[in-house]
């Protein structure tokens, strides 16, 4: 992409509204824009780092054998009163009537509309295990919304719904789920721990929030340093090996690990000093295990193997993308702007030219622009008129993980120059050897 | 994916309230769900194709130089003050008071917002001409929403906007968009003509509807055969060649073509009767050039080469892919149901194990299951233990390109059976041969 020819509009100074790094930094990169409170458009950059979260979050579940639908966001009110939820959600829930006065909702989340769904097609247990999800916006009408897209009152929200015929068996699907998560998080270039949790609302006994550690991070978290040390599981884990996935969450499990609200002095005092932590950390992830709560008053039955229906165990699990663009930044950045994994940086090269119009800077630029392309990568050409400091700093900002700069000078010498972002120094060489180490 | 494991709730019969073919086999197909009176869930069928038409939709919106974002689907009230839209829209606009009893509503369009967006970071001509579009979900509040997603009330449009120095730059980007939606119906198997149309409540005074021919069409449509032969301009088209555009444009404007409200009687039968059709059509995209309608209310300046402000010239350039889904169905079925173009379908080949528990069919099937996968193409295995007949009428019905059936009596002699959705005949012939056939 030629940035004369893009849509970044970047933002020299810190607005003043935003109260942490990772707001700051995706208005001033140019990354989201603010609607009304709580309510960001995404714009070009913003979108691209979305994008590739999604990718990432619907490859695992993919894997995992969790298959893909999509529901809409505007639900009825009656569904909601089968479950007995819709006087029971206060609030945060927006309800909207429509020309006719029928009473419907923006789905905050959806337990009741995929039980519906499953209800009226799945009768027998020979069609389970199941596990259903969907990628799309929902709206909490969150009273104090603030914090950029990390709490937001419009949110993208990956949600997964597992059903199945008994306890046992659901919960092999919430292990599949929970594994699917540690790879989804390690993907993302995060390291996430999974802690125990209280349900709240979506209600249930067992319940998981995945936290990954940010200085910046929104609450206080407890923990053994040895869970940073875990190998995350591969890509060719068996999903239908019960035993297997078992196992891994054992070992996920095993060691202390807590939220302020779970947390446990006590047990956390007994560890090795060295290998505690206290940290701040970001909540990206949240699994449930609630058993009968929606499918007993929703009908949700299907005949067992012995002929008699019984009410599907169910459980629910959250990645919220919008969100989770937000925590990776506050994990990841320095005084200068954004440092992007590279999974999920909405370009992988920034092609900085130094002198447009000169036709050496020029000619190498667009040879350089056109083999990158040639190569698979996403590259942002900086072709526009700008200083050289307004550039360094655009590209810092924004955070891609390479920057090559070419100027009539290193031209004149034979080199170009390639840095790595977050690395100190910047190397010289010859096009073709930058060439080189990009592809790799 | 494994039938047995995926979700595709097929319906025997046709549903009672299902007015129109692609309603009908949408619902019996397990593409889509309604949850509402004009709200529909996306079944993973359905989603499969939706994110097929998008795909290209979207490529091609990128090939023309459009820069893609992504607005929210809530918007502020006040914003659609400014331009005097807010009491003008009618009931068709869903609006919606937030708990600090905020006006809201759920966006039917965008040309407020992207306005916005636009006004707030650009200044200069010198960053025109700029296109900027998202594929999101809307909402209006139909009176009587009807025909599935051919006219539901949340729906998912591609919205595109243009922004220029002035009236003749604009109208290189109309023709931009013109070029860009005879490849993208082109692509979706479709046969799209131009017509001009009237610009209701997006105003302005020059605006094309594509039309596609389809026998049960919502409207009649009159125009010159010679369209329905025309050549689709090549995906190298340079679209900065704003000559070369209007040369496109001239071409596939220069016959007679109508629909009903615009409908010459005349000039249409001043045409040689054999070259003239009259025909029911549906709409499938629609494009407009308003001018300074928003730019001028919404201060949407920018400063012009003479150092002067001017407001900046607009275009709208609308394109539904759930209501394209449809259209597609109603272009392209037959009394077994469904015929998919390759480019759409959500599967390439449905692969039919006769003989589930065989061992030679279980082998069979897993080895072709794993060599076409292997070939890049998405199969549906149907390994389910349904009697043959339901598992013909479910490939027919769900319309995938290719057929492949594997079956103890064929293996025998060594063959199995291919057939192409919509063809007459099907072929017998080695696996190695269907392969062979299916990869090219």
């Amino acid at each position: 992409m030629r940035l004369s020819r893009y849509f970044m509009p970047i933002l020299r100074d810190a607005p003043k509204e935003a109260e942490i790094v990772s707001h700051r930094l995706m208005l001033r990169a140019g990354m989201i824009r603010q609607e009304a409170a709580g309510i960001y458009a995404w714009l070009p950059l913003g979108l691209k780092v979305l994008n590739n979260i999604t990718k990432i979050v619907r490859e695992e579940q993919d894997r995992a054998g969790a298959i893909e639908l999509l529901m809409p966001t505007i639900q009825l009110a009656d569904l909601w009163r089968e479950s007995g939820r819709y006087d029971a959600y206060g609030k945060e829930m927006l309800r909207i009537k429509d020309r006719r006065d029928r009473e419907m909702l923006y789905g905050p989340t959806n337990e009741e509309m995929i039980t519906e769904i499953f209800r009226a097609n799945v009768r027998s247990h020979k069609d389970l295990p199941k596990n259903l999800y969907h990628i799309q916006w929902k709206f909490r009408d969150e009273v104090r919304p603030r914090f950029g897209v990390m709490r937001s009152r419009e949110f993208l929200m990956k949600d997964a719904y597992s059903f199945d015929i008994d306890q046992a068996s659901a919960k092999t699907s919430y292990n599949r789920m929970f594994v699917a998560y540690l790879r989804t998080f390690a993907r993302l270039g995060l390291k996430a721990i999974p802690m125990q949790a209280d349900t709240g609302p979506i209600g249930g006994d067992l319940s998981h929030e995945f936290i990954i550690l940010a200085k910046t991070g929104e609450s206080e978290v407890f923990g053994h340093n040895d869970y940073l040390d875990f190998e995350t599981p591969d890509a060719d884990v068996d999903f239908d090996d019960a035993a297997g996935l078992q196992a891994i969450v054992d070992r996920w499990t095993s060691l202390y690990a807590a939220t302020e609200e779970k947390h446990d002095v006590a047990a956390f005092e007994a560890l090795p000093e060295d290998r505690r932590f206290a940290a701040r950390g970001i909540e990206v992830g949240h699994i449930f295990y609630f058993g009968t709560k929606y499918s007993e008053p929703m009908k949700a039955y299907v005949t067992g193997p012995d002929g008699k229906d019984v009410p599907v165990h169910m459980g629910s699990y959250g990645i919220g993308p919008s969100r989770l663009a937000a925590a990776i930044i506050e994990a990841g950045h320095d005084d200068a702007g954004i440092i992007w994994p590279d999974a999920v940086a909405p370009f992988r090269v920034g092609l900085v030219n130094l002198k447009p119009g000169d036709s050496a800077c020029d000619a190498a630029c667009e040879d350089l622009y056109a083999k990158l392309k040639g190569l698979g990568l996403d590259v942002l050409y900086d072709d526009t008129d700008d200083r050289a400091g307004a550039k360094f700093a655009t590209m810092d900002l924004i955070g891609l993980p390479w920057r090559l700069v070419v100027g009539p000078k290193g031209l004149a010498s034979g080199v170009v120059e390639l840095k790595r972002r977050g690395s100190s120094a910047p190397e010289q060489l010859s096009a073709e050897s930058a060439l080189a180490a990009l592809s790799r």
